[in-house]
């Protein structure tokens, strides 16, 4: 895939134990497209490291399908329940590593500020997310029908991390002049 | 590295999200030695995203270096605060990345069955444990001086592992017959 320099490509992913949503949308400038969605179900792996070495398979290979610049995912709520939490961690730890393990930086963003960049309310219902997002995506909106929520919650962190200022997006690189260089290797002469 | 048929080498890891202490150790039957041991120090990348990109770097580097046949991991006590255990649970997971991703499988073990194979006491002391390491050891266990508790913690596991008969080492891998082909290729004509 040829992109031209103000492009990049985003991956969002909803990553749970169970299920994980993905989404691939190609930002230019302020618009957007969708590249592919889909959910991830490690469900019927019963032993927890064959389900830990699908998730990273299965995160690689959309990794390896897609080419995205950058990652953004969803942080979870926290349960009450600590074996869950370590559970969770575990595999979205997995699905993290097949990212960085290819140079991708990531950023994290909460549920409130994932609804407020999609629909301008931090409490906005799942039904209002998944509405504005087929309002964003215009022709494409159709694609949207029948997709499980897990993908449209990855959608929607990877719109979010869109429309992100890119300096907001950095959080997650090296800083000082390594990281510098590294980001803007057309400033440096 | 040429193994003979009869060897294998393992990787214990004590898998901690600041400190995470390793061991390679060359089992043949009933002995072993050390292949070598440390702690791989995380404590100074402040960026939760650069830590685990450290990890998986770190680990792999490790693998790499040994070539180790197996992974033994020792399970972490349960905290209460549900936020550390998502943390512990990501660094874990890209540890385990690093393992599942190379095709090595993994083993895990409790605190107290660490105890129960290395000293006989499931309740045993630290420095019991680390005081039998160096027994076991024989002439190499002066090695173990001035090593971190991480460092002697993921050896632990490590022995443990190499003490369990072969047939409960194989817990992690695929069940059925496609499991049965990949652990007995030479029982398949």
């Amino acid at each position: 895939m040829i992109k031209k320099p103000a492009e990049k490509i985003i991956l969002g992913i909803d990553p749970g134990t169970n299920m994980m949503g993905y989404a691939v949308i190609q930002s230019v400038s302020q618009k957007f497209s969708l590249l592919g969605i889909g959910v991830l179900n490690f469900s019927k792996l019963d032993d927890p490291y064959l389900k830990l070495k699908g998730i990273f398979r299965e995160v690689s290979l959309v990794i390896d399908k897609y080419h995205p610049d950058e990652l953004a995912v969803e942080a979870p709520f926290f349960g009450k329940n600590v074996q869950s939490m370590l559970k969770l961690g575990r595999a979205q730890g997995v699905a993290i590593a097949a990212a960085v393990s290819r140079e991708l930086p990531v950023t994290e963003y909460s549920p409130r500020k994932v609804k407020q960049s999609v629909t301008g309310n931090g409490n906005a219902a799942k039904e209002k997310v998944a509405e504005m997002l087929v309002r964003l995506l215009g022709t494409q909106g159709a694609l949207l029908e029948g997709e499980k929520l897990d993908a449209t919650d990855a959608l929607a962190v990877a719109v979010c991390h869109h429309f992100q200022p890119a300096v907001a997006q950095k959080s997650s690189r090296k800083k000082g002049w390594e990281g510098f260089i590294r980001d803007n290797p057309d400033r440096v002469k």
